[in-house]
């Protein structure tokens, strides 16, 4: 849980535990594992390494962000080398040990954060969520908001797995699951617990869209089958993947939720990485998978009943930009502007080259005015420039065409592309999320 | 049948019956669907919920197009937005009742449109064509050639529909069918009657190219197969298709006609909207099938047996467009120049950026000299400044090249840039077309 | 064997020999195939059709090429053009004929080539290489060294061929192969013949990865099956496959060889141009099949095992760029930076645009410093300022950056991006390829 009043022992702790990005261009950049994750290492040896890594990083986006980063976190204007590594190290660690604005939250004040998601399975308690919604009561500090994020109730990969979150699941919804039905009363008790505590999202994390045809005496089979312990053969666990993502999607309609898709990687792909550090170790990477049949016959089923929520589509291989920017505008039913989003760039996408080209793409194929703008799925307490940095892309890309003469700047047409700008940055995501 | 004197009582009905691009940016603006297509409403209530939606597509063509045609047609320079509405409104009223000139037929004069070419099915009795062509015999008005979209004669997906639909083409070309054999015959009875009344080129819709193995033996079968009701296997519809691609394409060679596909989209998403509106509601996007293999196939086998006709490939999603640039240099056989080309910019990339990455991807990978330019599928009558945008797209990219001194301008070459923008923008059309 | 001190004819024969990138430029623009690749034409008819095409491939690559080679190998400034050809040709021609340094040799020389690696089958017996090396002893000349393309070694979608290349390869091997464990005997007695004649580095050409699961039964018997002439079923052809390039891949880790992968062409469209010319008759092209999972699994398991040799992989469809630009990542191990390289612009990309691309890709993705640079398959022996050409895309990138301010360039960094430019230029590939 991030909403703490940790305070970091080094700008390395900060910037470089779990930073799986920075991982793979230390990696990259030939560095050994001791100094990228190893814990026979000091702070400074570490950091060492990352500042003689970073000049290598020139044209990559983590250039910008390290400097963003160390000049609106810090007021550091210097360039990170090994020259100026100790100093650098030094005075970021000095605000961090002394400084009592320089903790977890004080970086989302001084940052101006009003509300911040975390991302939560539905067996969380949200005791923190709580703990410090009671505190903040009546002050004007960051929201805080669960997101729900019930992956792990689709993945039945693995029967032993898929049982024991089921049981965690029982256990914290207080429901004795015997089948798919209780299973599905389960996730709504506990959907219901995370909107009670201000929830208002869903996060999902897809290789491909599923939307196979089912029966529901099918997949209360299949429930028993993977809950009894054995394995599923493909069209089964594609299956029921479709059926769970319909009942998500149900779920968050009936709540009045906004539901996101985050697809396309291809995870883990180093057994080697897995097996010393588990998921999230760096060895994600971009898939190219075709998926725009299903993504259509899932969303079409839900529109067709009625069921629709507001929804957001994340793709990481941008080699499907078209395909998403298109895919949103059949499914516009008029309830709302904007109701289907194609999400910002995300993780690999998630810079200016990216920005832009979804941003581009979308204006083309959509209305860029809808656009509920930048999302990061950033965990750095440092990283919120990043929404600055998609602003500045945001100006730079509207100013140019202006100058250029390709966008009209007189009159009615000047105030409708200032207000442009300031829906996409902020009161697009304001009116769009009911938080 | 679009070639009649038709006066339009309202820009309403000129502008937003039956485009269902608009359609769409209205939907993901928000507004309801009786304001798009609903029939309980005023033309000018629809126009003013198109005049407030206006303003928020900027960057997307349709604001280009808006206003190149409100200037281009009806000579008016205000933008479209909610103040202006009314007046110009009111102004394009006045003339589409009044002004003999702002009929069908006269856009196209105004346009100096010296060739349309409409889709039509076999079984269309072209009897508007025939009856234009009569009337302006000798004239030196627009000339108006049927397109054969035969679409329909291979889409055995529906047993019922296509019974029907082969009933229907052996009325049309008076025999009797009761095989496979009859039903090319049919075909190529029609196929000339085409021919008879001007037609030279055909065009085919297609999600995928298709180039199963089939005997005739299997085809004969599965035509008595489906025609007497019996759904088909996945299996046997593929082949069905290739085989119909087949004949399709051995009758166009036989005739000397160009041959056209459309490959790509992923069309009636939305079960709402075709439930509510049919084909064509503006619930079609970008589909991420692969189709290279097939489509290689399908030329080889043209080529190979000496029956390959002039061909256009269009694909829509834009990721395909290095595939494309480059098949078609592999069934270039030197008897003309261009004689496989690479369509324009379509549908979804019927635009600026669309255009210019075609042409951009078509130069480094084949001859962008030899490329017979823009075809709009565009159904409204005062698309036609559309190829104006194409040739000043053009123009653009070919200016800014002479500029940068990437291109040679002096004496030979300048006159070959120069030809090349003449050839592009009309002459290797007139050349390639044998209208 | 290319390292000849063969003296040219003509230009056509340097230029037109077995270029089928002009081929195909020629066939596009409506030469007939006598003037392609007639054996009853002159030289000079030849040229005089390729003279009349080069105006026409304006924006091609090829434009660039043509004028390139000319000037840096020829001294000659004249565009070439119909009204230049017979200037231009005998100005070239008097050169190849009677000036001793226009051989081939002669054009490594005056181009500065250090080494020049060949492509080579298993069974070759190097003959060349041994002469040549003996010869070149102690000089300061060109280096020649053989890289390994066992791709035969692995088609055995032919029995037939498959059967004949074993009993080569056997020969060449002295080993009598009897089994699929003879056969990987034979391959790497082979293996350690190349190594000792200098070779550092192998190739693969293929259209996807291979990464089936198999076990070593299966293969041995697989191997007998197509061995004694019965052809084999998909996936018994796709675990063979797979079981070779691991193989492959294990015997160029022992080796402390550099793999490269060239994946992604569909090859060999047009049986007609095969009948009459066989493979490399200029009928290839981009394909469009997916191969991220695959490819990962196959790098993964020679990764997880300790087998994983420094890799290059080159696609040939840019719409993978950003799926193998982040490939590259999990596998990067920190033992040398950029152990896993992205390959440069490849055949149909090797050319601005492509060479663009994939370097500001990499920039995003992953680090540009480390970056190798330009390998360029062309078989001509005045196709050396190709890296000429990609050394000013660099310098373009890097520049622009620099004017815009969007590289810090002073003290320290200044040097950086000195140092980058020079590294991709040479350094980087010197350090990376144990020549």
């Amino acid at each position: 849980m991030v909403a703490s009043n940790h305070r970091f022992r080094s700008i390395t702790e900060l910037w470089l535990g779990g930073d799986h990005y920075k991982w793979r261009a230390l990696r990259a950049n030939g560095v050994p594992e001791r100094l990228v994750t190893g814990s026979d290492t000091s702070d400074w040896e570490k950091f060492q390494a990352w500042a003689a890594t970073v000049p290598y990083t020139l044209r990559n986006p983590l250039y910008h962000w390290t400097h963003l980063e160390l000049k609106t976190a810090f007021g550091i204007d210097k360039l990170l080398n090994p020259e100026t590594a100790r100093e650098i190290y030094d005075a970021c660690n000095d605000r961090l040990q002394n400084d009592s604005a320089f903790t977890a939250r004080g970086f989302m004040r001084h940052y101006h954060v009003e509300t911040v998601c975390t991302t939560d399975d539905p067996v969380d308690d949200l005791r923190h969520h709580r703990a410090y919604a009671a505190e903040q009561a009546n002050s004007e500090s960051t929201k805080m908001l669960p997101t729900w994020r019930p992956d792990k109730a689709m993945a039945v990969e693995d029967p032993v797995a898929f049982k024991a979150y089921v049981e965690r699941l029982g256990a914290a919804a207080d429901i004795d699951i015997r089948s798919f039905s209780d299973f599905v009363d389960a996730l709504q008790r506990r959907h219901d617990f995370f909107h009670d505590a201000g929830c208002r999202l869903s996060d999902h994390g897809l290789d491909v869209f599923y939307a196979e045809p089912y029966t529901d005496a099918e997949i209360a089979h299949i429930f028993n089958k993977v809950y009894s312990g054995t394995s599923l053969s493909d069209v089964e666990v594609r299956k029921f993947k479709s059926a769970m993502l319909y009942v998500f999607a149900v779920q968050d309609y009936n709540s009045g939720w906004v539901q996101q898709y985050h697809y396309g990687p291809l995870r883990n792909n180093s057994s080697r990485l897995m097996r010393a550090f588990g998921a999230d170790a760096g060895c994600d990477s971009i898939g190219d998978l075709n998926t725009a049949q299903s993504m259509s016959r899932f969303l079409d089923r839900l529109d067709n009943e009625g069921h629709l929520a507001k929804t957001i589509l994340y793709n990481l291989n941008p080699a499907d930009n078209e395909m998403v920017a298109t895919m949103i505008g059949n499914f516009q039913d008029g309830s709302i502007a904007g109701k289907i989003q194609w999400g910002s760039g995300w993780w690999f996408l998630d810079q200016k080259d990216g920005m832009e080209r979804q941003m581009n793409t979308l204006s083309l194929q959509g209305l860029l005015s809808r656009f509920v703008g930048m999302l990061t799925d950033s965990r750095s307490f440092v990283s919120y420039p990043r929404h600055e940095y998609f602003r500045r892309t945001l100006c730079n890309l509207i100013g140019n065409d202006v100058e250029q003469g390709l966008l009209p700047f007189n009159g009615y047409e000047e105030q409708r592309v200032r207000q442009m700008v300031e829906d996409i940055c902020y009161y697009n995501a304001k009116r769009y999320f009911d938080f």
